[in-house]
């Protein structure tokens, strides 16, 4: 059967499913906006570690550009600043790698078309939606901006929120020694937030991205409300304070002489509302338009999942594509069931995580301080949302994670 | 962690999940109001074909006490009565068998006893249901009947049908040669039903099976309304009648002389409406019932799905219950994924071939008729409803299938 593909989007989910159908001798064709040299002039829109089980996705479609050991971080720092400080490390069984995404698109877009799929630059507008139906054997839907995007409809049994649970400050910054061994730090200041660090390849080379969660109403809110394009000096003044007083572990790792944003553009002040949506629009005449990536799934960045759900999400249904011989309702719910359990325990977890926490899972913190193997896994599962959110659904799941890994750490 | 699994029902769904949880050291309890002897007493209640995947799933459980190779039968024989007839073979790649669940069913509960399970033995009413939360950690209801079986809710977006699409007259016969090579027989007439022919071990030994799924209004109705029970000689005369005209590759294989049911009782005229249920009953105190078997899915016996998704959800449940740690609404919704595309799969799929056939459907069967290699896929897909189900859910796919077939054939 021969199908063109039509795909809205040259994010990570667009990139990685035309890449994948390329590879299995499909037509596709992206259609976005945002030209590779535009891309790389752009304002940081996000700061992204892919987790060994998307890096490995990478390799298998022939992707991964950046294989330098030295990209590469193999744990997770933990820093509590509760009263009684918590300092512990979770191992993951593969490295994981951070890419500036102003780097990383641009070369995919390359590769697509150096594999003969074909990027139509321009507008999309609602105007453009009729002829979709005709075009392609089916349209995917990679971002939730534009007339597309909109129209699929928001999953409210699955977006119990109509905010942001966290204000975010994001930057890659210059001046910030790696950790030892070199890994992600994720830092709490409770009440005010979470500071993710994480080892960056952006144009310069090496940098670090500062991801600050901060709480809203917090002594971290600042960060976001301050006008940093107007005195970076200012800025950087408040955000060294507020690390030194918040998030010290990474405060100590800081020249404060060297320290500073790698570009101006490079800090992004925002924040995100979670939110899931229906997967599936009707273009008429029998034909549908698919959701993947932030379209249908956008998660708080704070457990670093929002990239990798899309990534997978991208190429599940890309196999979806391949394998089936109509793109109908039938295909959809086999392509939901397929994706919801990952996609949707990314969304759950993450915003567990960000509520004020539980006093089991405040608990299950404590043995992991003290307890490698169960902090390792918690460490993996971060490739693996779904096992994470089975061990932390409900207060007797935790509890029964906890005492398992009491006995697996007793044995 | 300790638990204690109460299961309501004795069928092949309760029995084989309470096996499964026996082999994995896990406290269960079936709860019946039917003792063995009485089963193997009562009047006829299904005739039911155990597809090779449902054999191995016994394998596996230690209960294949059946091994004779007599009892398996290896293929499909289609006769299709229409006005040029259409005869025609599919192959299984492993065999199936068919025994009286009235011979089945009570080996199985001594099994069950011998191997530390606990049958209570008494009428289950509503009154009992409020010791059930103290009683166990999960409760698993596997028939419809009784007080609880009612709890689970109708589920109307996967149940299109108030009404029965065939009435059944079903019985176990002496004086019916076997097929060759010995299979079970899928004879239609158009407009009129389709017979079901299966060797099935009775207790005297080998019998025969015919499952009569009669068109309301047809001329076939009559032999589920004529009063057997009353006029037994009558009853077999009009049979006979019947087969003649519409069923005449089964009728040849009758000898008249010797013909008649094996025991008085082994007769059953009824019907059911194919129907779905919703899969979880809050039963208070944080503990929940769920669904498995009749309770959760009744199909038409048409396609001989009922047991074999009965005893695949019952066992699927199983690893579930084996492998979480908290039976709620996380451990449902696992359970629902990891069971839907199977179980809808052959409900879709039965009551669209009890529907009158589209055009599509009969391209598909003309296509099977010359092409063996297509129609043995149709047959081993009784092992696999989603499989068949993805083929057959619009024209489009039942077209590209056929296609596909021709390409097949042809290279």
């Amino acid at each position: 059967m021969e199908r063109h593909i039509g795909i809205i989007g040259a994010g990570v989910a667009g990139l990685h499913l035309g890449l994948y159908l390329r590879q299995h001798g499909i037509d596709a064709t992206i259609i976005t906006d945002r030209k590779p040299a535009d891309i790389a002039k752009m304002r940081l829109q996000n700061t992204v570690a892919h987790h060994s089980i998307t890096v490995e996705r990478e390799k298998a479609l022939g992707i991964n550009h950046w294989p330098d050991p030295d990209l590469y971080y193999g744990c997770h720092h933990h820093s509590f600043e509760t009263p009684q400080p918590l300092r512990f490390r979770g191992d993951f069984s593969k490295p994981g790698r951070a890419v500036d995404y102003r780097v990383y698109l641009p070369k995919l877009m390359e590769d697509f078309e150096n594999r003969g799929g074909t990027i139509e630059y321009r507008n999309f507008t609602a105007d453009d939606i009729p002829a979709l139906a005709s075009r392609f054997d089916l349209v995917v839907v990679s971002t939730g901006k534009g007339a597309l995007g909109q129209m699929f409809q928001h999953d409210a049994a699955q977006s119990p929120f109509d905010h942001p649970l966290r204000l975010l400050s994001v930057g890659l910054y210059t001046g910030v020694r790696k950790s030892r061994p070199n890994g992600v730090t994720l830092s709490v200041s409770p009440g005010h937030g979470e500071l993710i660090e994480i080892p960056t390849l952006t144009f310069g080379g090496h940098s670090t991205a500062l991801l600050l969660e901060n709480v809203p109403g917090g002594d971290l809110e600042e960060l976001v409300r301050f006008r940093a394009d107007d005195d970076p000096k200012g800025f950087l003044k408040l955000l060294l304070a507020k690390l030194e007083k918040h998030h010290p572990t990474i405060y100590d790792r800081i020249d404060t002489a060297t320290f500073g944003l790698c570009q101006p553009q490079d800090l992004l002040q925002g924040s995100v509302v979670p939110t899931v949506r229906k997967t599936k629009v009707d273009l008429g005449d029998g034909k549908i338009a698919v959701a993947a990536g932030d379209v249908h799934c956008v998660v708080d960045p704070a457990m670093g999942q929002g990239a990798n759900i899309a990534s997978f999400s991208a190429v599940t249904l890309g196999e979806e594509i391949v394998k089936d011989a109509a793109y109908d309702d039938h295909f959809i719910e086999r392509v939901d069931r397929r994706r919801e359990e990952r996609v949707l325990g990314a969304s759950r977890w993450t915003n567990f995580m960000l509520m004020p926490p539980t006093a089991e899972l405040f608990g299950l913190i404590i043995e992991m301080a003290g307890n490698p193997k169960l902090c390792n896994e918690f460490t993996m599962n971060f490739n693996y949302p779904e096992r994470q959110w089975a061990h932390l659904a409900s207060p007797a799941r935790i509890n029964a994670w906890i005492a398992e890994s009491k006995v697996a750490a007793a044995a």
